[in-house]
C-alpha cells in the first residue's frame, strides 16, 4: 500500500485561495487598507535576496502588501534594532520578518527578540517561543508551525504517539518538540550528540528530520507505520532523510520538494493575514 | 553496592555558606548594601504562607534582606500587576518571588509575566523560559536549575544520555527537559497522555519525577545503571517514584525529603545573590 503523500503544496495552494479571499475582506470593510508584512534583508547574499523575494510574492498573490526593507552589509546592531523599533510603531505594519542570516557583525538574536510579540509573524522571538511552549497565544515558528497545519489537515493522530524530532534549532528543532509536546504527544529531542540515534528513531510513530545534512537519516532505521517529516532541503531534491523506499511502506510523509516547504511561507502569510485582522478588523 | 545519593540538603548548606561570604563581600564592598528578595504572598492559603517564610528565612541565613508584601485575597491581576510594577521600578529590589498558586480570579500567568527579566530569580516567566531554552542568558526555574545544579555538584554526565522527564507543567517538567537538552542529553517527555510510559522509563539513563502523585513511577520500571532524581513530595515522606527498592540498585537518586526541596529555596537565594551582584557590586 502506497503511504500517504502530506501534501504542502496542495495546502497552501487552497490556503492561499481562502487568505486571499480573507484578505478582500478586511480591504472591503476597512476601505482598502490590507495585511502589511515587512521583509527586513540585510546585505547581498543571493540566497536571502530570492528568500525574501518569495516572501513578498507569496504577499502579492493573496493580496496583501510587502514593504521591503534593504539595508547595505555594513549595518550595525544598532542601526537594525534602530529600523526594527521603527516598524514596531509604525501602525501600519502588521507583521516582520527579519530574513536570517544577517551578517556576522549584527547580533541577530538582539535583533530577533526586538520584534514586538504581535508582529512576530515569522515566529523568531525568544517571548513568542516561551509564550507558544508554556500554551499562551503567540505565533508559532513558520517551519514548525506549518509543519503543524499540514499535519493537523490530514488529521494525523498525535496525541499519545511518539514523536522524534531530530535537531534542536531555535528556529525548527526546539519549537517543533513544544509543539508536538502542545499537541500531546510524547517528545524525544535527538541532536548531534545523541546516542544510538538510529534506535530512537526504530521507537517513533512520528519522525521530524530536521538535521541539515541530505539523507542524514537512513530509511531502514524508520517503521513501517511511522509518519515521516522531512524538514531538509538540499541539492538534487533531496531532504535530510532517505525517502525513496519509504513511499511504499510508511503510514505518510511529507515529499522532498512539495511537503514542508511551501508550508513555511504559508504560514507566514498566515499569521501576518491574522495580525492584519486582529488590527485592521 | 548502594547508591550514589545526590544530597540536596548537603549542597544547599554549603551552598549557603558561600552564598553568606559573597553576601558579606557585597555588604563591605557598598557600605552596607544586600541583595533584596521581595516575596508576594497573595491570600491567607497557609501552605503558601509557609513557603514564603521558608524563603524570607533563607535569605536572613544567608544574611541578604527580603521584603515581605502580603495581599488580600480579594486581589485583582490590576493591583497585583501594579504591586509588581512597583517592584520592578524599585532599585533596592533585586528579586521578585510571587508565591504560586494566587486566588483564582487572578491571572497568574499575566502576573508571573510582569516580572521584569533581571528580577526573575524564581524563573517563572516566558521570557526567561525561552531564553533559557534558547541558551541566552536568564535565571533558570528554581527547582529544575536546582536539579540542574545537584547533578553538575554530583558530575554526574549528561551529554549523550537519555534523560526521561516524567511530567510537563510550566515550572518543572517544561524547563527540566530544556535545561537537560541544553546540558547535551536526548530528552523525552512524558506526560498524562504518554503511551506505555514504562516503555520509556526503561530505556532511561537519567529519570526525572515530576508528576506530583505519590510513588507513581514504579521501581521495576528502572534500571540498574540509571540516575533517579524525585521531584516530587508527598505527605508521608514519599516522592513521584517508588525509591525503596532502587536505592541499591542505581548508579544514584535524589532522597525524598532532602534531594530535590532543599535545591529550589537554594535555586531563589543563589539568583538573588548574583542579581544583586550585578546592581550593586
Amino acid at each position: 500500500m502506497s503511504a500517504l503523500v502530506l501534501d504542502g503544496k496542495a495546502l497552501a495552494q487552497k490556503t492561499e485561495e481562502e487568505l486571499s479571499a480573507r484578505v478582500a475582506v478586511l480591504k472591503e470593510k476597512s476601505g482598502g487598507q490590507t495585511p502589511i508584512l515587512a521583509t527586513i534583508l540585510v546585505g547581498d547574499d543571493p540566497a536571502s535576496a530570492t528568500y525574501v523575494k518569495m516572501k513578498g510574492n507569496a504577499c502579492r498573490r493573496i493580496g496583501m502588501d510587502s514593504m521591503q526593507v534593504e539595508l547595505p552589509s555594513s549595518t550595525t546592531t544598532e542601526e537594525l534594532l534602530a529600523k526594527i523599533e521603527a516598524l514596531n510603531a509604525n501602525p501600519n505594519v502588521h507583521g516582520i520578518l527579519l530574513q536570517h542570516p544577517v551578517p556576522a557583525q549584527i547580533d541577530e538574536r538582539a535583533c530577533f527578540d526586538a520584534i514586538s510579540l504581535e508582529k512576530d509573524v515569522d515566529g523568531v522571538t525568544c517571548l513568542g517561543f516561551g509564550r507558544m511552549a508554556m500554551g499562551e497565544e503567540a505565533y508559532g515558528c513558520a517551519t514548525p508551525k506549518g509543519i503543524m497545519r499540514l499535519l493537523e489537515a490530514y488529521n494525523i493522530e498525535m496525541e499519545g504517539k511518539h514523536a522524534v524530532v531530530v535537531g534542536r534549532s531555535p528556529i525548527l528543532g526546539k519549537p517543533m518538540a513544544a509543539m508536538l509536546l502542545n499537541a500531546n504527544a510524547t517528545v524525544t529531542i535527538c541532536h548531534s550528540r545523541t546516542q544510538d540515534l538510529a534506535e530512537h528513531i526504530r521507537r517513533a510513530d512520528i519522525v521530524v528530520g530536521a538535521v541539515g545534512k541530505p539523507e542524514f537519516i537512513k530509511a531502514e532505521w524508520i517503521k513501517d507505520s511511522a509518519v515521516v517529516v522531512d524538514a531538509g532541503y538540499h541539492p538534487g531534491g533531496v531532504g535530510d532523510i532517505e525517502l525513496g523506499p519509504l513511499t511504499e511502506r510508511v503510514a505518510a510523509y511529507t515529499p522532498v520538494p512539495g511537503g514542508v516547504g511551501p508550508m513555511t511561507i504559508n504560514t507566514l502569510i498566515y499569521q501576518s493575514v491574522d495580525s492584519g485582522e486582529r488590527k485592521i478588523g
